[in-house]
C-alpha cells in the first residue's frame, strides 16, 4: 500500500492488497474481468485461489491512476455500441447545487476538473435499461462480465462440487451462464445497476441467486465536510470489499463531491436524492416541490448515478401507524416526506409522480431503490403495522417499475431481533415479486452502541441466509457520529464476513473454497498463507506479529495459543499418518492389534520429536 | 474507574461503571443480591434500570480491595451451615504443580500470600453438590440467590409483560421462584457451579431457561506469562460482563496463578486439569497417568476450582474418524488423550475412570464441563461422524454423573457453518437430556482471522437463541494470538450483545425492558442516558465525542449523522403531537381534513421551528 499523491492534493490508497495479484479473465469481445489471485506457498501444492474483486484500478501497480482525470470508461463501447443512446449537453450547475444559497458563497470545493461538457440520454421512446435488454432476449456485454464475475473463474467442469446448504427456496445455479443472468435479470429477481453516464464502472449484479453483496455509506455532513476525505474512503473502501457505494451527502457541496466520486469509481454509485432536493429549499421540507426534485434527479441521473433510493412507500395514510412507536420515524428520507405531506395534508408526490420518475429511470438506466422510509428505528418497533404497511406499497410500485422495464430493489430494516427477522424476507419475497432485497444490517439489539457494527453483523448474516441480495453496512459509529476511514474498513470487513457466511450457509457452490484453502494453511502451519487468504491480511498479520514478533514464528510449527512444546495440530497430523497407513476405520480400530502395538512403538522412538524448539 | 496498587503491584480496575450504581437486593436469611442501577436524566420521568452484574466488589466504592488478601467468603457460613464438608490439611505443593523441573526453579511467582492451610471436603459418604440438595427437595441459600439474580429485582407483579419470542421448547417462567430454580437444578436443566472451597463466589445458574451466561478464557501460556496480568484480565473481564471465567494456563505457575485468581474471583473458575497434568509430565502426554490426573483434579478441587472440563468423550475408537479433516482435531484436550490413547493402545483412563472422577467431584460439588475433544476446527469437519459419536458417549456419561447427583455441562462446536448450527443444539438436547450446551462461537467462516469475535458472534447469537445456555467467548486474536487487555473487553462485550440477542429471540420477559430504555433515551436525546444504559458507556461516549466533542452537543436535540439543520426524529416528535391530538388512526386519518387543515397551518406557522441552532 502507498499513499500517492498524483498530480493532486487529493490521496487515495493504491497497490495490491497483501499477498494477492489483479488478474484479468478474458471472455468474448474482448471482456476483461478483474479479479484477484491469492498465490499460496509452494509447499501447499495448491493453485492460487482467485476472489472477487470491487477494489477496481487502484490495485493494479500496472494503471495510472489520476483522481483530476478519473477512470477509463471501460463500458463506453458497449453503450454507444446499442445506438439507442444520444449525446446531449449537460445541465447548467446552479450554485444551488452545492448548498450554496444566499450571499454567502464560502465553504465551496474545487469542481472536478475533467467534467464532462455532453452527457448520455436514450434517444426520444428508447428504453436503455439492462431489464429492457434482458427482456428482448439480448445478452449485453454487462451480463457477459457479471457471469464470468460470478464464477469466481471457475470452469464449467469445477461444478461437479456437492452442493451443501439451505436455500430457502433460491435458484442458485452450479455455474453461471450469461443467459442465466440475461433470464434473472428478465425476471427482475437480479439488477445490474450501470448508468450509461458512469461508464466507469465495472458490472455487477445484485440478486439473490448471486453471491451477497455488501454496500458501504460515505458523505459529508452538515457538520463535517472534506471532499478529498470522501473520495479517500470510497476507494478504501472498495479496496476492502464494497461492492456499492452510497454517497449520503448532505449539507454544502453535494454536486462536486458527487462528481469526484463519480468519476473515480469503479463500482455502481447510489445516492437519495431528497436528500440534494432538500438543501435546494434550504432544509424546510414543506417546501419541497415536484419540479425541484425532478431537476435533482435529472441533475444526477446526468452525473452518472446508479440507483436513486426513493421513499414512495411512504404514503400519507400510513403515517399515523408510527405515532405509537418506541422511536417513530428514523429514516431521514422517510421523515422528510412525512414532514411534507403532514404540512400539506396531501399524498407524498413520490408515490403521485411515480410513472414520471420512471421515464426518467429508463432514459438513464438507474435503478430504483425503493426506500423503507418507516423502518423500524428500535426492536419495540420491528414488524409493526407501519413497516409492512410500506411494504406492501413498495410491492405495487415494484410492479409498475416493471411495467416500464425498469430495475428495482427493495430496502429493508433496520431493527429486528432475531425471531422476526424471517419474516421479513418472507414477507419481501411474497410482496415484491422477488425483486432483490437490500438491507440494513438488521441489528438484533438496541444496547450495544458503538458495537453496531456486530449487532447488524448477526442479523445481516441471517438475512443474506434467507435470501437478501445486498447488505448495507453499520459501522462501530453507527447512532454515534460519522464513520471515519478506521470505521468505515471494519465496516466493510465486517459485512464481508457476514455475506460470506450467507453464501456459505447457502451453498453457494464457490463460497466453500476460500474457508477450506484458509483451513488447510491454518492447519499446516502456513502462516503467511493463512494470512494472505483472510478478509483482512494486515491486520491477521499485525495481530499475530503482536505475540510472536520473530521473523522464524511465521514458518514456525506452533503458535502462541499452545506455544512451542505441544501442539494439537502437530498430534492430528500423526494421527493422520497412522490412520493413513492402516487405512484404519472405527470398525476394525480396535481389533487392529498389530497395527496398534507398531503405533504405540512408534510413538515411543519418536517420543521427543514432537518438541520443536521456540523460534526465539 | 482507577487503578489501585493496593499493598502491591497487582493493579486491576476497580469502581463503578459510568452511569451506575452498585445495589444489594435483600433475599431471606440476610442474602444481599448484588445488581447495578443506571440513573437516568430526570427528564426521561423514568425509575432507574437493574441490570444482572457481574463485577463483584470491585465496582462498589464502599467495598476495600485487598488483592494481596483477596474478597471475602460470601458463602461461607452458608456451606458449614449445612453440617455435611470437614477441614482437612491442604495438600502440599510440589514443584511440579508450578511446572517447576529439574534444578532450573527460575521464572517463578509470587506464591498467593494469604493462602490457606486447611479446605474443605464432604464428610465420608456426604456429597456436597447443589444437585444433590435439590432432589432432596432443598433450597439452599445459593439458589435463592440465583432467583433473585435472575428476576433483575423485578416484582413478581411485574410479570405481566407480554411474551414475544421463539424459545424452541424451552421453559422460561415470567418470574424466577427459588423452587424453579431448585427443580432446575434437580432436573440437570440448569447448573450452579460454586466448589465448597471457593466461598467467594456470587452464585449464578447456567441454564437454558435462565439468561444467557457468557465465559471468558485468560491463562498464561509457555510464550507469554505473567500472574499480575492474569489477575488483571479477570478483574477486566467481569467488569464488563462475563459470568464465568476459565483459567488456561499452561506452561508454568500453573498452581500460583489460580490461586490468585481463585481468591479474587467472585464468579465461578473453570480449568482443564488435563494442561497441568501434562506439565507435570514435562509436556510428554503418553506419559500421564491416572495418578498423576487424580492428584492434579484434588490439587484444583482444594483451591476451589468450579467446574472442570474433561474431554471423557474421546474414545479410542473415535480418534481415526478425525483421520480425513481438513483440520483433525483442534481441541488442545482432545489431542492429548488422542496421543496418549494412540501411544498406549487403550480406551482412555478418562473414560474408564469417570466414576472414580465423579467421587472427587461430589466431595467439592464441582461441576462437569464434559468437553467437546472432537470438536470441528473448520467449517468442512463441521457436524461430522467423529463430532456426533462424541456427543453420544458425553449424553451416556451425562447420565453417570447425574446417578452421583453431580452437575453437568456440556461443551459444544466450533466452527458451523449457519445451516448447521440448530442440528447441533437439537442433537446435544436429546443426546444429552438437556444437560445445559456451553458452546464456544460458533464461528460461521473461516475466512476472517482477526475478527473471529465476529465471525462467532453471528453462531453464538444464533445457538443461544436455539437454547445454549453459556457462550465462550471469542477475541479478535482467536487463532493468531493471546488476547491483551483490550482484546478480553472486545471478546466479552461481543458475547454479551450476542447473548442479550439470543435472550431477546427466546421471549426472555426481562430482556427487552433494556433495549426500550435505551432507545426511549436514543428517540428522546439523552445522549447520557443512552451512554449509560449501553453495555459499553465509555465506548459509546467516546465515539460521540469523536464527531461532536462539545460538551452543548450532549444535551443538543440532533446528532452528527443529520447536524444540527433537520433530523428526523424532532419531525416525528411532531407526528407524534398530531396523532395524539387528533387521535388519529389510519382509517380516520384521510377523513379528518379538518384536523389536517389545522395541522398544516400549525407546521405553516412554526415551519422554522425545527431549525435548531447548532451546539458549537
Amino acid at each position: 500500500m502507498a499513499d500517492i499523491p498524483a498530480r493532486t492534493e487529493l490521496k487515495v490508497t493504491t497497490g495490491p492488497i497483501r499477498g494477492s495479484r489483479k488478474i484479468h479473465v478474458e471472455g468474448p469481445g474482448g471482456i476483461r474481468v478483474a479479479m484477484r489471485e491469492i498465490d499460496l506457498e509452494p509447499s501447499s501444492g495448491e493453485p492460487p485461489l482467485r476472489v472477487y474483486d470491487c477494489s477496481g484500478p487502484y490495485t493494479d501497480p500496472t494503471a495510472t491512476i489520476d483522481i483530476m482525470a478519473g477512470l477509463p470508461e471501460l463500458r463506453r463501447d458497449w453503450i454507444r455500441a446499442r445506438g439507442d443512446v444520444e449525446e446531449v449537453a449537460q445541465r447548467q450547475v446552479k450554485p444551488e447545487d452545492n448548498g450554496q444559497l444566499g450571499p454567502d458563497r464560502s465553504g465551496g470545493v474545487q469542481p472536478f476538473p475533467n467534467v464532462r461538457r455532453t452527457v448520455l440520454r436514450a434517444k426520444p421512446g428508447a428504453n436503455v435499461s439492462q431489464m429492457h435488454y434482458a427482456r428482448r432476449g439480448i445478452i449485453t456485454p454487462e451480463m457477459e462480465y457479471v457471469a464470468i464475475r460470478e464464477n469466481l473463474g471457475r470452469a464449467r467442469r469445477a461444478e461437479a462440487a456437492a452442493r451443501d446448504g439451505q436455500d430457502f427456496g433460491a435458484a442458485i445455479p452450479d455455474f453461471v451462464t450469461p443467459e442465466f443472468v440475461r433470464d434473472e435479470v428478465a425476471r427482475g429477481r437480479a439488477i445490474i445497476p450501470n448508468n450509461v453516464n458512469h461508464p466507469e464502472s465495472e458490472p455487477m449484479a445484485i440478486g439473490r441467486n448471486f453471491l451477497v453483496k455488501i454496500n458501504a455509506n460515505i458523505g459529508n455532513s452538515a457538520v463535517a465536510s472534506d471532499v478529498a476525505a470522501e473520495v479517500d474512503k470510497m476507494v478504501w473502501s472498495i479496496r476492502w470489499g464494497a461492492d456499492t457505494v452510497m454517497d449520503l451527502s448532505t449539507g454544502r457541496n453535494i454536486h462536486d463531491t458527487r462528481e469526484w466520486i463519480l468519476r473515480n469509481s469503479p463500482v455502481p454509485i447510489g445516492t437519495v436524492p431528497i436528500y440534494q432536493a432538500l438543501e435546494k429549499v434550504g432544509g424546510i421540507a414543506e417546501d419541497l416541490t415536484w419540479e425541484i426534485y425532478r431537476d435533482t434527479l435529472i441533475e444526477q441521473a446526468e452525473q452518472g448515478v446508479d440507483y436513486f433510493t426513493i421513499h414512495a412507500g411512504v404514503r400519507l395514510p400510513y403515517i399515523p401507524m408510527t405515532a405509537k412507536r418506541v422511536t417513530g420515524i428514523v429514516s431521514r428520507g422517510g421523515s422528510i416526506m412525512a414532514k411534507w405531506c403532514l404540512a400539506h395534508h396531501k399524498e407524498s408526490f413520490l408515490y403521485t409522480r411515480f410513472e414520471d420518475i420512471c421515464e426518467i429511470m429508463k432514459a438513464y438506466d438507474i435503478a430504483f431503490s425503493l426506500g423503507d422510509g418507516l423502518r423500524p428505528g428500535s426492536i419495540a418497533d420491528a414488524n409493526d403495522e407501519a413497516q409492512f404497511a410500506e411494504l406492501a406499497t413498495l410491492g405495487e410500485l415494484t410492479q409498475i417499475a416493471w411495467k416500464h422495464d425498469i430495475q428495482v430493489m427493495i430496502e429493508g430494516p433496520g431493527h429486528v431481533p432475531m425471531h422476526k427477522i424471517k419474516a421479513n424476507m418472507d414477507k419481501q419475497l411474497e410482496a415484491c415479486g422477488e425483486a432483490p432485497f437490500y438491507t440494513l444490517g438488521p441489528l438484533t439489539t438496541d444496547i450495544a452502541p458503538g458495537y453496531d457494527h456486530i449487532t447488524s453483523a448477526i442479523g445481516a448474516a441471517m438475512i443474506g441466509w434467507f435470501g437478501t441480495a445486498m447488505l448495507c453496512y453499520v459501522t462501530p459509529k453507527e447512532h454515534l457520529g460519522l464513520p471515519d476511514r478506521d470505521d468505515v474498513k471494519v465496516g466493510v470487513v465486517t459485512y464481508k464476513l457476514a455475506a460470506h457466511a450467507a453464501d456459505l450457509a447457502k451453498g453457494h457452490p464457490a463460497a466453500k473454497m476460500r474457508d477450506d484453502a484458509l483451513s488447510r494453511a491454518r492447519f499446516e502451519f502456513r502462516w503467511r498463507d493463512q494470512f494472505h487468504l483472510s478478509l483482512d491480511p494486515d491486520t491477521a498479520e499485525k495481530y499475530h506479529d503482536q505475540t510472536l514478533p520473530a521473523e522464524g514464528a511465521k514458518t514456525a510449527h506452533f503458535c502462541s495459543m499452545c506455544g512451542p512444546k505441544f501442539c494439537s495440530m502437530k498430534i492430528t497430523q500423526e494421527v493422520r499418518d497412522f490412520a493413513a497407513k492402516q487405512n484404519a476405520s472405527a470398525d476394525t480400530f480396535l481389533a487392529a492389534e498389530s497395527g496398534m502395538a507398531e503405533m504405540s512403538e512408534k510413538f515411543r522412538e519418536k517420543g521427543g520429536e514432537i518438541y520443536l524448539p521456540a523460534a526465539e
